[in-house]
């Protein structure tokens, strides 16, 4: 039933098409490794009014990112973009990543130009502590020749050990933040909490001072709940946090339940009534439970607020948060109505982002999400009739270009069987991605092997290898060889060779009710740790009976893999995917498989010694 | 890369809970196949005031739909739901369903209590003038014991011959509409239609009167792009076609642009300046380019529009359009803000309704979509350690049982290879399933063989065994028997036998790169008519490695199969969708194949004489 992926028809822009244009390189500061790519024009959303269609697009004037300041942005209309992918989106069922993967997504959301990364919740585990502190040291450090670089937020509860952990993460970052939150509603402060408001603000307040007091220039709090909260209770408890030095307010509309309207009025609220306001950046945060979570952010833009909170795909809990490129774009599109509020995103890299996370993350996204879905630029219409159409303008109000799309039958690069290292390595680069000579030589003979049994390998064929190659947990078992029979009429039966990393070769066979099944319990008698699978889903990546298959499992440990959960302080188990690629459906799903489980191999068990306590009203 | 589906956690409420509660019968008009269920409490969207959150919610007072009248509603909070899930819902790439996928949808929508269903648009092929047809004759007549049945609509262009059509589909029906529509952006007149403002006037006010001299009191007028188009023209037109006899002006953010704030504001225009205004009802049309057709659709009825057109899961060309469940839930939870707007859908049908869609349409939900996505209700601390927070309603603004889910760890009702006949059925009711006795029976057999091998069957399990055995196409080609081999040590093989529906058995075999491919190839041979893979998917329903493995494919036929595209007037390629379920993933993916031919075989081949003309403006 999973709706495959439709990308044949689009592929990632080069994302190196506008180097070399010194003019433009003020507009959005590249990270230190590559120097960024932007439009050399401006978003061509059309327009409201009657204007002619076929009139180009007005440049935008060139407007640069501000110097940062944490409590102040020089630029009024400049808003900042807090990107929590890292913590709030690795939060959803089933989106544990490994620290390698939390990397390339941080490195990515540089390239993107978001200003503040939230790399995670350092005090959740021994696993999230490390990744975050990763994030600070590389990309925390990446300053680039216009001097941006991320800030990188630490999310942590209002206690000191929590606060503690959170910063000997991002001390190691040239900008480092802790983002620390206590909910201020009154169902949260009875029913989770179990405090007075006078002990919320107390705690609050001692908090935020113990941040600064670590050495922290760049503390920001959030009053969880804050869409349910009492609007007195909400103005006291932030002027409180500012006198104690909080730089920024973030107003979290938690369980996604305000309307855009009432969301705006929160914002003009707080900024009206709040003491000191007028020295801290007001941030939203808006869950997205009844699909309102971009309407909500972007009111909130309208009413003052200078940070917003998203994550790429929009995904997070429940259904998710804000997403980015829609509050991106919509904040583009709408700017006569926003008065031309503007952001650091080069948005030519919201694509590449989102097809990461979506790989990363495994929260597929439907069709029609809108921007970065399959069909978000593909009509009937457009699709099989290209050219019918009399004006691209008459159903198009973004070009697909300006998010990094770019359609596959003008990009006309198609490699086949005869293409050498130097075309692939060509291509690879144009679709975004940074390999390194080994990487691209082993890809390289697996690209051949394909392209013997199938005519055109397109970009989504390469995507899914350079998924399957490069993208893997560090190998601790390898598949050499399978053989399966199965079908109606007899008993399934697999036969595994697995290799270990110590070289040794195992080989077992099983009987199961399908290919799959017989093969995974030959596994199982191989590798010998528990697992449970989750889930396991196929898409095959292109058009055509020859496609190549890319499977996705989701497995679940043993129950010493556990994290902490920021809101609830539970304790929740980890799960694992993996995924695996090739044209025979039963060796995907075999790859997929081991994969998964060196991935849950890699993982450190968190010792009972680091285990934190569960409620941060216990905690002081 | 797909996503699983995770609904093991919850399943469908039972269908029949409050049908003995004859109090409640006044509040939602049950259908006359089967009573209504409807909530036997008021929607628990928790409170944005700091109301005691233990406190019973009050119970919202007994509100009827009001008697229908096409060009007036005597309730002024009533706003009516137009459910376009069958026409522009269908029109989403690869979304094409078969007459009886969509009448079964009707039904189903028919439950749900939306007050019209546009059925499709009647002049695209015969196959979509005949499921029009059918659905009117069927659905549009099923009139229940308070008066409600839903108006049947038929969408044309505006040319006498679709308006014909249209007519001649939907008159069948209790309560016929037919829907026209011209674009009066100056882009879409200039590029698309060729047309000055006074022809583009002049054609919508003549094709109106026709339709009205057609005896059908019920026509909607749309300006399409009305979102980018001239404010006195469209004052104008709309005051035009009012005069020529439209009952309902529908105002279609075509391409997704417009931001929550200026479309209210464009709704209140409208009713502000339009003359005979106050005589029809004024609707929205929301289209998701930017992911704000929530937000807009809900400040269109703020504004003043009581028809608001939506489709189930949002579906639709590009983005899609506002989703069903998102609006009528965002009024529920806003009403304080919306002055108690209130419609007549039986929320406790969404669930089941969704679920439908995604199956036919083959568009898959993402995990974090609101509300009927696999995680909307599912954070990680509720899924692994239920009752550790302390109150449900800290992260949980709407309770799963609005929407017709229930918490299978609540539910209790598990089958296993000892259950009878007796507890199947009940379970498939319970799950909302109507199905005939021999359905049932064949049904039983398959649960039966599942359940050898499984120890417990959920009802996710179910709803792949009822889905591959019930809802299929008529089969011309059936499975008798499949045998493969393959691995990375050999070539893959397959051997097939299939039967006819003449009852001769064929037998084939094939090599090919893995075991679904040479499968797909041996019945290529057996069947011998020309189809493009387009898109492979499998997942599996269930936990565990002895899991139902679901697989869905999408082909294209030869050339003939066509139907025109209601918006651009271009002639469009159908595409075919299966589905197939099996504990083993070939013989899975093998019966997915075999349900795409047999339903691509079904579908009558337009005659060159039935071709519509291109362009509306060449046809008068």
């Amino acid at each position: 039933m999973a709706t495959a992926i439709r990308t044949p028809f689009f592929t990632p822009t080069a994302t190196t098409a506008a180097q070399n244009q010194p003019l433009l390189r003020l507009q959005f500061p590249p990270s230190s490794k590559r120097r960024n790519s932007f439009p050399s024009f401006s978003i061509s959303c059309s327009s409201q009014s009657q204007s002619q269609p076929q009139s180009q697009p007005e440049p935008e004037p060139l407007r640069q990112r501000p110097p940062y300041i944490p409590n102040h942005i020089p630029d009024p209309s400049y808003v900042r973009i807090f990107d929590t992918t890292l913590r709030d989106g690795e939060q959803s069922p089933g989106a544990s990543m490994t620290s390698k993967e939390k990397l390339d997504i941080a490195r990515q959301l540089a390239k993107l130009g978001v200003d503040i990364i939230e790399a995670g919740f350092p005090a959740a585990s021994i696993d999230d502590f490390e990744a975050v502190k990763m994030i600070a040291t590389e990309v925390g450090n990446a300053v680039d020749e216009n001097g941006y670089v991320p800030v990188i937020c630490g999310l942590s509860r209002c206690n000191e050990k929590d606060i503690q952990r959170a910063w000997d993460a991002v001390k190691h970052a040239k900008r480092p933040r802790i983002h620390t939150f206590i909910a201020t509603s009154s169902i949260h402060m009875e029913y989770k909490l179990r405090m007075t408001r006078e002990q919320v603000i107390q705690k609050a307040r001692s908090m935020v001072a113990f941040a600064r007091s670590l050495g922290c220039q760049d503390v920001e709090f959030s009053p969880e709940d804050a869409g349910r909260s009492d609007r007195e209770f909400l103005y006291q408890i932030l002027g409180e946090v500012i006198k104690a030095g909080a730089t920024t307010l973030n107003i979290p509309d938690t369980v996604g339940i305000t309307m855009p309207s009432e969301f705006g009025k929160l914002i003009a609220d707080i900024k009206a009534n709040t003491p000191g306001v007028e020295n801290v950046i007001i941030s939203t945060h808006c869950q997205n439970d009844l699909g309102l979570s971009t309407a909500n952010t972007i009111e909130g833009a309208r009413a003052g607020a200078r940070q917003l909170e998203v994550t790429i795909n929009g995904i997070g809990e429940r259904a998710g948060n804000a997403s980015l490129e829609e509050v991106v774009m919509a904040l583009k599109c709408g700017g006569h109505i926003f008065n031309n509020l503007h952001t650091g995103i080069n948005t030519r890299h919201i694509y590449l982002t989102s097809r990461m996370v979506e790989e990363y993350s495994g929260l597929q996204l439907q069709p029609h999400k809108a921007l970065v879905g399959a069909n978000a630029f593909a009509h009937e219409s457009g699709i099989h009739q290209d050219g019918m159409l009399k004006h691209k303008g008459t159903y198009e109000i973004i070009s697909p270009e300006d998010i990094g799309l770019e359609r596959t039958n003008e990009a006309g690069i198609v490699l086949g069987k005869l293409s050498g290292r130097h075309a692939l390595r060509k291509r690879l680069e144009e679709l975004g991605y940074e390999l390194k000579e080994d990487q691209v030589e082993s890809l390289f003979w697996r690209f051949k092997a394909v392209a013997e049994q199938k005519k055109r390998i397109t970009d989504a064929d390469l995507r899914a290898l350079v998924s399957d190659e490069v993208f893997q947990a560090e190998p601790i078992w390898k598949l050499a060889d399978i053989q399966v029979t199965c079908g109606t009429l007899g008993l399934s039966t697999a036969t595994v060779k697995l290799v270990g990393d110590d070289g040794s070769a195992h080989v077992a066979c099983s009987v199961g009710t399908g290919p799959v099944d017989s093969a995974y319990k030959a596994i199982d008698l191989i590798v010998k740790e528990p697992a449970t699978l989750l889930e396991y889903s196929m898409v095959a990546v292109t058009e055509g009976i020859d496609a190549i298959a890319t499977t996705r499992v989701l497995i679940r440990g043993d129950s010493n893999q556990t994290a902490t959960h920021a809101l609830t302080g539970e304790s929740v188990q980890r799960t694992f995917s993996g995924t695996g690629a090739g044209m025979d459906v039963v060796v995907s799903s075999v790859k997929a498989y081991i994969g998964a489980i060196n991935k849950m191999l890699s993982f450190k068990e968190t010792p009972s010694a680091e285990k934190i306590p569960v409620n941060a009203s216990n905690v002081s």
